[in-house]
């Protein structure tokens, strides 16, 4: 039970620390200031969470109270004002930071509504707004339709993975590897989708003849 | 006190499934991809009664916990899909099954309040929070100005309901038809409003001489 | 303690009605309805409020059960629309207001999560939400980036009060002061920074070579 919380801890703070990096980049991209690139890095970060938290009366969110998110968002948004050319140097470091956050808070976020005994559709609920909140919230107030509603395979990736953990919780397996299942299915759902352009069936809207 | 149960059980029904049309026609017009779709129709039918929920405390929303929002969510989205000129052929689809939406809704997030003891504001504010609440999360998720802020009578419609049925229960009057009175108002004055054009006024800006 | 309260209610009622006066000025020049008005009004005026008694379990949110609020949204939307002129006589009466909004709730958004027992980075960022949330609402639904994210010293502002209060509150120093003091540098603060366009650095995005 100690190494299951330990390693969603980890998970928990290597997710906080890809989204900060994924919103701080892209409120740099905007050309927002000192604050704003902050603001943006921990909405992103920790707005899943906190959504998610809210809805599920885990009052007051984790997001809020504990001082590690906040200093991860607040390292981040220093990295990508400070070593943004080494961030850049990625190919495409929004996307990729952005898909390994979606994997890991979506496994985290299915883990944590069932770990408060909500049933499972809550749980798999719980687990896409986590993973999908923090980038609803940054592209709400960059003033732009969310990427999510509309691009390759990505929500529907977080979705794969907390319909895994849910499962794998329920059949009993191990958590020594459930979540790294989710978590790899999810990523390499997210990665082959941006690396083939995969998408979704779209439905054109018809017009009357 | 049942039947008034399930009298309610039965708006919130109806209502849920005409915003979660209303929702999902919005976003294939704006051509979402499935995932995209299913997450308006979904967010435009309990997202209001989320926002209510999670202000009056209580948790967990039961948009959320309840399969029967999520499954009438898909169905509605799958409807908008598959046998979207049928949606078609009614002259204004969206509008018309978010009247009634915005009619249901309104009366049925006041009475929550109430039932769950608050006073008549918060009832009046959460029937309107219900009834206007989805509608305004898929404007901003669409990237628009909520038309709620400058169509003709919408909220205030919404208003109207729930002040009818707020009065009602303060009143002691039936709930046999109470319900129905407000949301034949409601329903009335937005059909109205749409049909002849009706809108506030308006206030333009002055301008220094 | 009484007087405190007292105090802290008095700062509350005027930036609550400080920040209605300046969702409503934002809402007339953006041509809204009535009812749009009224509703950015009462958004701007407890949107902050309403997002911070969220997070932090104070529901129902002061901000929906208390009808002086409302009442100081309504009076501030009458305003807007009959006095306009006069308002506008004012060089620049919707930053103004909002600085004054911004100083008080962000002492008192600090204030109350510290009596509700949380830690001091709770504090801290419920004093930011409280002053920012309910502009960056308004941005969001009249659909502009909010303009503390790129804007001169704002949330900084608010930052500075937050953390006056809530330094004063754990070196014991007296009530009667304290507040005002970080009321005053925050206002003073955004009032320099409006008056000679001060802003926080922001760094370009670097392009490859």
């Amino acid at each position: 039970m100690n190494e299951e919380l330990l390693l969603f801890t980890m998970l928990d703070m290597a997710g906080t620390f890809a989204f900060a990096i994924s919103g701080a980049i892209a409120a740099r991209q905007k050309n927002l200031d000192l604050f704003g690139i902050i603001a943006i890095a921990f909405m992103v970060a920790c707005g899943g969470g906190i959504i998610r938290d809210v809805c599920i009366g885990a009052i007051p969110p984790a997001g809020l109270t504990d001082w590690r998110y906040l200093t991860l968002a607040l390292v981040a948004a220093a990295l990508a004002m400070v070593a943004y050319p080494l961030l850049q140097r990625l190919d495409h470091p929004v996307q990729m930071f952005d898909a390994v956050g979606l994997s890991f808070f979506a496994v985290f976020g299915a883990h944590k509504a069932l770990a408060l005994g909500y049933n499972a559709q809550v749980a798999i609920l719980m687990g896409i707004v986590s993973a999908v909140g923090g980038g609803v919230l940054r592209d709400v107030l960059l003033n732009r339709t969310p990427l999510i509603l509309r691009k390759e395979i990505y929500a529907s990736a977080a979705l794969v993975a907390a319909v895994v953990q849910v499962g794998g919780v329920r059949l009993g397996l191990s958590m020594d590897w459930v979540p790294w299942v989710g978590i790899g299915l999810c990523f390499g759902l997210r990665f082959l989708a941006m690396r083939h352009g995969w998408n979704l069936p779209r439905f054109a809207p018809h017009r009357k003849p």
